[in-house]
């Protein structure tokens, strides 16, 4: 296949190819929120592209890309989802020169807009499904010679999180305060976590809702999930240790998620399909898959301290997880829970085999146990005031490359 | 006080008595939905009132009550929750003629009306406040003689749960499918529940939202409570077993709860309250208030099989709550995790200390041990096919009745 390229240029390394074209929601100076796709360092406007007629061709309905939220276009169907990323693709081709002619009108630079988060989340859900990352859990926590759970291997487990507290990327967080046991204390005290720490995720974005009672067959799964974003799943694991038995995770999770703002389309993450770790025991029926359903997403977490250099604290990669996408969405509602489009269904930590590709620090300094060293020579068992946590997402194969850009939030001190 | 009467007739008995005034949301044929109020056996309508002009010197958003949902009431504030109350109060009262002559504009019977769900739910919350409650269930789950684990009387113990599956009384529930670990047996199974269980609570609605980072100190948690309702978490016990160590419960709870159709308001619920059970040892500072925080409020439960006969089979209080809403409030929130309009907050389990006042058939049969007989001969250990599940609620003091009426869901067989 000839490489495809873009009349707007695009820096090489770029996560924002022409193979990419993921979705945001942007705002520019003295104008409303719109829809727009990420190229180069660029934002296609698709709002302004509609308005000047290169879409007319769709039948889109009115001002679909002068939203809030993705939500309404999501709401489209997976057959409008690849039409308008075929056109977008064919109006952004190096050799297409319908767009190209009034190009001041409909791309903004990046650097001048307030990215927002892209789709009204209805509900969010938290996996865990890393192996790796269960593992390394059960034992710091548990019995380090029966560190997986008897249901680990049977059921993608997962909970419900806290949806109204999902934040676009950039989004300063506040330490959170809270009830902890001190080691050796029989009773709690009130104070600023002392274990504040990342967990390094991907999110799906639910494509299409399903009807209460309504299951949705894992063969099906796929046109169910519009596209993905990076997550960080903030934990405060002092106070997530005192409340969390036995109805798990509660106010250790639920101050602060971050979202990455640019959705990328499962259409332009197809070519990283792999296959995942093989399931042992065998699985029930209902989460039986055929095909490859993991994708291959190198990722990386850094941590900046305030006037200290960046470091990169784990990199690790997607494709490690036990559970995918698709048996996640079958098991979700395999009792008849009901999805709506928007709905946000997180990985769990990615955590690989080796120390430096667990996505926890939980995980990276054994719970506090390890420290790790900085650039700058500052040390962290977890995350200090004034921190910034990047985390980074991208995939290359043969010519192709795409990514998801770079997520951060800076941990500003209890209020 | 003298008694207060509206010119509306109000059976004996009834729970939507001039002291009540409930909100709701109906729909009646070929209108749009929109905000009710009920009284006696009928619904006032309350945009038909604002029509007429008996609302102007309140000065209220236009057709804030043609809505789908209550929040945008609700998001006007506690001082128009007032006025409005009041308002309708003196235009119902027996004395008043203003609205009496056009009764046939502004009143529909209830038996006409379809009733929706009140308000849209952000995120659903879900307590486990009663001690009776969670004592029960750490005696059959963990350790009879340690069954309240080391964090319950520190901690308003809450998970989150699924919002999207929150159902308006009334909505049929198929029976839920899902893994469970039959007993002795070492690998899952999949199928129906076979454990299918009630859970009598009670919901508060948030009515006012914080900003991200933001707490919300327990002396002021009453102005962020717009009003209640009944809440049933229905439970599949098997499901839930297997699944919910070490992340709580999800599957097993979240294909339906269902909720009750008119919010009954925190000035309603007044004159209702009462003191709490003692709190020992003290709570932390940030938990601790001062007054009246319980509320007297008589709850049933009563299944009625198909083709058999409605027997109540528990019957309890809201009063015996150990942890209290302004509590639960203000611990969701010491953490800075934002609450927003339309949150629901659901009790727990409401049991009582009596075996027939257990709000749930896990403690009612002890675990399916001591099956309960119904007045038609019937025995159930666990809710089955075609079983309807009714919920009652009231509360009375000398001349003042108020109520949440009767709320139900029908289990269908699973799909």
């Amino acid at each position: 296949m000839s490489q495809l390229r873009s009349w707007v240029e695009v820096p090489d390394n770029s996560d924002y190819t022409i193979y990419n074209l993921p979705y945001g929601i942007f705002k520019t100076e003295g104008k409303k929120p719109r829809v727009g796709v990420a190229i180069g360092k660029k934002i296609l406007d698709l709002h302004a592209v509609a308005k000047l007629g290169y879409f007319n061709k769709l039948s889109l309905p009115p001002k679909i890309f002068r939203k809030k939220y993705l939500n309404d276009f999501i709401a489209l169907g997976k057959p409008v989802w690849s039409k308008v990323r075929q056109r977008i693709t064919e109006l952004l081709s190096e050799s297409n020169t319908e767009l190209r002619q009034c190009a001041h009108l409909v791309l903004k630079p990046q650097e001048e807009a307030i990215l927002l988060l892209p789709v009204k989340v209805g509900d969010y859900t938290d996996f865990y499904s890393s192996i790796e990352h269960a593992t390394n859990v059960g034992k710091m926590f548990r019995d380090p010679d029966n560190a997986l759970l008897p249901n680990w291997k049977h059921i993608p487990v997962g909970y419900h999180g806290r949806a109204s507290s999902v934040y676009i990327s950039g989004t300063p967080i506040h330490r959170p305060k809270g009830q902890t046991l001190p080691p050796g204390a029989d009773q709690p005290v009130f104070g600023p976590t002392k274990r504040l720490d990342f967990e390094l995720e991907m999110a799906f974005i639910v494509g299409r809702e399903t009807n209460p009672g309504q299951t949705i067959p894992i063969d099906k799964a796929d046109d169910y999930i519009f596209g993905m974003v990076m997550f960080n799943d903030w934990s405060a694991r002092d106070i997530q240790k005192w409340e969390y038995v036995p109805l798990g995770p509660f106010l250790g999770k639920n101050f602060a998620s971050t979202a990455s703002p640019w959705v990328v389309t499962m259409e332009a993450l197809e070519p990283f399909k792999v296959n995942g770790p093989t399931q042992e025991p065998k699985v029930l029926p209902y989460l039986q898959f055929k095909g490859k359903k993991n994708y291959d997403i190198n990722l990386e977490v850094s941590i900046h301290p305030l006037d200290g250099k960046d470091t990169v604290v784990c990199r690790t990669n997607f494709k490690y997880m036990y559970w995918n996408m698709a048996q996640q969405l079958a098991h979700h509602t395999v009792n008849g829970c009901n999805v709506k489009i928007g709905d946000m269904m997180a990985s769990g930590t990615i955590s690989g085999k080796e120390v430096g590709s667990y996505g926890s620090l939980l995980e990276l300094t054994w719970s506090g146990k390890n420290p790790i060293t900085l650039k700058d020579g500052n040390t962290r068992t977890f995350i200090e005031d004034n921190d910034v946590v990047y985390m980074r997402g991208s995939a290359k194969k043969g010519n192709i490359r795409i990514g998801f850009g770079e997520m951060c939030a800076k941990i500003l001190p209890a209020l």
